[in-house]
């Protein structure tokens, strides 16, 4: 089941900029910053709420942000929706006929097994299904 | 103060078959659609719990759901934050640089006032501040 919009994703050129930036839009200050080197992006999460707004900013050229901003420019990259149960919901939602990216969950940013849905069958919109990794 | 995400925009062809789409992926029905005259559109709200998805169909080649399709394809169009008072909150973001699409709050979807900010300002995404409208 999906239970809320943990996050909305947004691809900037230029991360340090955006915080000011969205710090000014939201009041409210980054309360976490993290580099993951497997996708080659460096994150900010701004809280709103229950829902995140997490800036990417791309830290090489083979990052798949380096890539969107190439073709698309600056602007929303995803929306991440939280899942009870991330291996069900993958399972569910692809009898249902959607397209997995990645077959098995993978590590993500902020401490999430994550997966995402191809655009190509949800209109458009890159799609993370993300479940909190409890040790 | 923007409050919480209070809905994401997304801009489809053929409403009623993203209808069908989304009530798949979020195992939810919509809860309500409307036809917005004035914006030449049609939108279907979903639920996921504080936040709303609503998808947008253009009624008309001069609606600015059409403009952004014949541009951009299907996609997320915009992200809705709410705020406490709107014209406070419109006061605040002039005042820090941000550009406001219409200097009056405006009518919108789901008996709200709305703003749009330029997406020029803030990296690409077009952000809407709505304040649900008291009778």
């Amino acid at each position: 089941m999906l239970t809320n919009v943990e996050h909305i994703g947004i691809a900037v050129r230029d991360i340090a900029a955006s915080n000011d930036l969205f710090t000014k839009l939201l009041n409210v200050a980054p309360y976490k910053s993290e580099t993951i080197e497997s996708e080659n992006v460096t994150t900010s999460f701004f809280q709103v709420n229950q829902t995140k707004i997490e800036l990417l900013e791309a830290t090489s050229s083979e990052s798949a942000i380096a890539r969107f901003l190439e073709k698309k420019g600056e602007g929303i990259h995803h929306v991440a929706f939280e899942v009870d149960d991330i291996k069900a919901e993958m399972e569910r939602l692809k009898n249902e006929g959607f397209t997995l990216v990645n077959e098995v969950p993978k590590r993500g940013a902020d401490n999430k097994l994550v997966c995402f849905l191809h655009p190509k069958g949800t209109n458009g919109v890159l799609i993370e299904l993300c479940q909190e990794i409890k040790e």
